[in-house]
């Protein structure tokens, strides 16, 4: 599955929804359906947001970008988080000038149309999205199909009050579910924007990849005197470690890189994505293990 | 000079126009000064969101954080780049709704007053975060200056459109202003956060400091065979550097390691706040300088 594709799919559904929201919102002069149709401008443009990154992401890394340009996804999901926790606030504003001005709904029909259909082909791109998601294992996507589902919420939460509205005339119903569903709303931003913060911040990787690690390099006890400064930072899938090792001081340079690409090579066989940097450290002169473990090492290693 | 003292500074500010906003904005009614008033009062968020990440900033590297703190910075300052951003945008929303609508500003001469307060205060502050800036070099604290200056121009533009308002009663200069002054602030801001994504993206440190690190790798052309994968990126005021070094594969990892120390005190000697991790790799058995090529590394070492 390509992870560009996940959201040339979702502007699409988003397009179609503008386009459809603006103009029946248009035709039977709905302010609610207009306002839909902002929400659903905004997801063109968040979902184009994401295209760009994916495909910037996916770039081998440059002269400008020596580490590659997985920041540039993580980046984009930030900006989605904020979007999404703007748009929980906008939805709670809104609630309350509903519950203050008392303002009645009208084009009952029309609005449950409208939001039936913007139900029905939300949920098949989160479904869609959602799959796409795991496979590719981009925090980008997984943002797409929050936003989404967010959508679905909200979008229910319409429904749900123009149908009591139509039935019952209980109108504070429309603000009541609105002011819940910005709660959830403005929680799952927060989430998503801690869990992508840590990319943004240099965070160190996830404590069982570097549990992997520590035990990756605790099987090459006996190649080394101890590994010291190590530290680790991710960036989208991709992992960063750079550490320093001890190593006899009478070992040739040749040797003693033996034992390093043994290491570099175990642990980027076991954990993917990852980009290894090791410095070699001589061991003290009071503290050398001798000749004979320099020895030691080299029959290892052939 | 203490980095947290500026945003500090500029919440006391900001916090005793938005109180004085707020007073005079309801004792007279006026919308205007109470739009002004909120304004302010994400100018208290956004300082007070500096303030913390200046605090964290600062904090030395731990666990959690192996490559220190420093980003915390960028982030904060990619947040105010935004806010910036979206009060450019909000400005000249209102100012298009002004224009469509035909509003008369009413309550001119406490609106006058107000803003030459407001302005006064506001462009002492900035005096005092623009030395602030320089003294420091802390990008966070330069966006903050930023930031009030935008409100320095966005207070002057109404003020002075109050005043020709007040003796020419030529209402439509308040949006025209307006939307001068709203393009300047989001061409600021895209300014900003275009030279903070750089931080965020992992992109290469400026081209000027690359120049000078190669440059005192050339002055180390004798001890080594060739260097390469130079990466380099940065977080606020520190940068990192990772790179490869080629050395003869017969050197003894005492002697190789003393060349990337020399190599390694020079940089940082010369570059502040550098964080250096070289990895040695050994020449190709064919194209081995030989003994004696080892031998004269170790002469010019000790």
């Amino acid at each position: 599955m390509k992870k560009a594709n996940a959201p040339k799919i979702a502007i699409a559904v988003a397009f179609f929804l503008a386009c459809t929201k603006v103009i029946f919102g248009i035709l039977v002069n709905s302010m609610a359906i207009v306002s839909s149709a902002a929400d659903s401008i905004l997801d063109v443009i968040s979902s184009s947001i994401n295209y760009i990154a994916i495909k910037k992401a996916d770039e081998p890394p440059d002269e400008k970008h020596p580490y590659g340009h997985a920041k540039f996804e993580s980046l984009a999901t930030y900006i989605q988080s904020l979007i999404i926790l703007a748009s929980g606030g906008f939805i709670f504003y809104k609630s309350i000038l509903k519950i203050v001005h008392k303002q009645a709904i009208t084009d009952l029909n029309t609005g449950i149309y409208i939001m039936i259909i913007s139900l029905l082909s939300t949920t098949l791109l989160v479904i869609y999205l959602t799959i796409a998601a795991k496979k590719t294992k981009s925090s980008i996507i997984e943002a797409d199909a929050l936003h989404y589902k967010v959508d679905i919420l909200s979008n229910l939460g319409i429904l749900i009050a123009l149908i009591i509205i139509k039935y019952t005339n209980f109108q504070i119903i429309d603000p009541i579910l609105s002011i819940l569903v910005a709660f959830y709303i403005i929680y799952s931003a927060i989430n998503l924007n801690i869990k992508v913060s840590m990319d943004l911040l240099d965070a160190e990787i996830p404590a069982e990849v570097k549990e992997d690690i520590l035990n990756i390099l605790k099987e090459f006890d006996k190649y080394h005197l101890d590994t010291h400064r190590i530290r680790t930072r991710q960036a989208g899938n991709n992992k960063f470690l750079d550490m320093h090792i001890t190593l006899c001081r009478n070992l040739k340079l040749e040797e003693a890189h033996k034992i390093t690409q043994l290491i570099e090579n175990r642990l980027k066989e076991k954990i993917d994505n990852l980009d290894v940097t090791i410095h070699m450290d001589p061991c003290d002169e009071k503290n050398c293990p001798g000749i004979e473990a320099c020895n030691n090492h080299k029959i290892r290693i052939d």
